[in-house]
């Protein structure tokens, strides 16, 4: 089913697919040097926060490569702060970042080259993980999804936003997989245009109807019956179930409760922060002007004309239909649910089993 | 106040400003051929429901000149009709077209010569009339903005869309002639960007603060409280008081009803469609697939996926919080209220002496 390479390890080295020239040109870029992996993160080449989780692990993974022995343990940390401050949003940053901290500190008299190994076993347990965590949420969303319909999503959370065949599209492929007659519309989603280019090249290879529309037309299509259910990703969701996602979901959200139409957040544990309350606490990125205000690289706007650009917002929980994780769903009271599925992922260090529990919380 | 020409009539031509150039070019055009003056409206060189009716009026009295004496009515009958099929939603297009038909119709005994005169005397009616219009609507909108705050506007409802100084903008501007502290988000709106280009083109000339923003922000700011009202156009408004206009505008509405914002319509007389009951009846025009897929000449899409472009939506009654005309302002019974304010402006041909009322019908 896996058909993009987004983000792999490959003999010591780091192979993304670099996403800003898509659907245009497909170029796999090498890296050697994991602070072009923090400048990759950055500038859009691996987007998508399951796949900036990946590209961080194992970015860190290939700079403990070339660390001095010496004083390992600091400049690893050192490495791990650029890391961080590559983007705000997306907690599975963070997340995979403390991940390989965590092993660094608590394995602290190992060797050095011991270390090299384990962190490169560990980033690439991320990147199964995530791969495994894709494929059995997709298999519980697919099971919210209609035997028939339209389904509307926002960006792109597919395959390209992750390690494996994606969180909203890996749902929406399930269920096509399950025998489901499904088309979808994309929201072209600007300034960055994931939905025109992105999902719609994953839908496009995976043979699912795909129209892409602006997002100012989502609402019209709802108000025409044309739209059943929608399916989003998201960037961070709080411990009450609140969803940080790419800026314009949450005007989906509104519009989709005002039509009666199921809002779905497909959510892998390594999205969801417990540590985080509830969304006014989720640090929304602003991002450059120039997304906004030039298109293939000349401008749309006057000159010395303002543009925002906020690449996030925050959709309420109770917005929110259900939000799907690898562990199950949850719906209902977030606080509790989200909570319990999460922790059936945990702990979260690859040198411990794991016990997972897998159905409905609500 | 006037700074813009957008269609004017200088000795027997029409000059129109390319719309489609702004803002990277201020090109002026001269049209000699009412084909093509049906062209550029088709083609967007002149947009925005007021200025395609005065477009349409100026054309139909240039073509005028040159139809043969002997079968004038006919053909100038044919001329009204290729008129009214170069674009469906605006009704100001069918509304200008009848008024220059009715002018022949009822005066087929006079020479052709006078009918051409008449003819282009109506035409600068209109225009006039647009003016006017425009400016004394201004008037009663400015009344309803707060006296300090930010007013969100989608697609272009300025000068460019008129013959004076706009409808939705000139609410604005007159505000803040009238001492109003206000700024402006506009919405760039998508595909063809009439906000991004052609309201922040404007609104820098009038010196009006102004940030673009992409459609799908106008939520998350809304969420912030950095909106205090909306104000928009409208290409037809139903008898009913069902809104339509530029695609999105629809989403706009439901968001400022969902956060208590007042979301208000500029809506000339002439674009109030009282055989038109409600707004399942407006047409909905949908546009060609590259003013999506394609921008700046290049495709964002990958190739072979469809694409949708309806041009216009239609926002209920019931999310407007107000219609403001030439005449005055309409809230509450919509069907009742919309009707007394355009009989208000009839009979509508220039040979008539008017009676005009001003004031509020709620």
């Amino acid at each position: 089913m896996k058909k993009v390479r987004t983000v792999e390890w490959k003999k010591g080295r780091v192979v993304m697919l670099d996403q800003r020239l898509l659907p245009n040109r497909e170029v796999y870029r090498l890296y050697k040097d994991p602070t072009d992996v923090i400048a990759a993160i950055r500038d859009l080449v691996v987007r998508g926060a399951p796949a900036i989780g990946v590209a961080a692990a194992m970015g860190l993974a290939l700079g403990a490569q070339k660390l001095p022995q010496d004083r390992f343990a600091k400049e690893f940390d050192k490495l791990c702060r650029a890391f961080a401050a590559a983007r705000p949003t997306a907690v599975n940053l963070f997340w995979a970042i403390e991940r390989m901290r965590t092993l660094v500190r608590e394995n602290s008299r190992l060797s050095v080259e011991t270390l090299r190994k384990m962190l490169e076993a560990e980033a690439l347990a991320v990147y199964r993980e995530d791969l495994d965590a894709n494929r059995r949420l997709s298999e519980f969303g697919a099971e919210l999804l209609p035997a028939k319909g339209t389904i509307l999503t926002h960006c792109n959370a597919g395959g390209l936003a992750t390690a494996g065949i994606g969180t909203a599209l890996g749902v929406i492929l399930a269920a096509r997989d399950a025998g489901k007659k499904l088309s979808v519309f994309a929201d072209e989603t600007r300034p960055i245009l994931q939905g025109a280019r992105l999902t719609a090249w994953e839908l496009k290879k995976a043979r699912v109807p795909v129209t892409v529309i602006t997002d100012n037309m989502a609402g019209y299509f709802m108000q025409q019956g044309k739209i059943d259910a929608v399916v989003v990703g998201t960037d961070r969701t709080a411990a009450n179930g609140d969803v940080a996602n790419k800026i314009g979901t949450y005007s989906v959200a509104v519009l989709a409760a005002r039509h009666g139409i199921p809002f779905y957040v497909a959510a892998p544990t390594s999205s969801i922060d417990l540590n985080c309350p509830n969304g006014t606490k989720i640090p929304i990125e602003e991002r450059s002007a120039e997304e906004v205000s030039h298109f293939h690289g000349k401008p749309i706007i006057p000159k010395g004309v303002k543009v925002a650009n906020p690449a996030f917002d925050v959709t309420p929980a109770k917005l929110v239909t259900a939000i799907i994780t690898e562990n199950g769903v949850a719906t209902g009271s977030y606080r509790r649910n989200l909570a319990k599925l999460v922790r059936a992922s945990e702990p979260v260090t690859s040198t411990t089993s794991r016990s997972r529990k897998r159905g409905h919380a609500n």
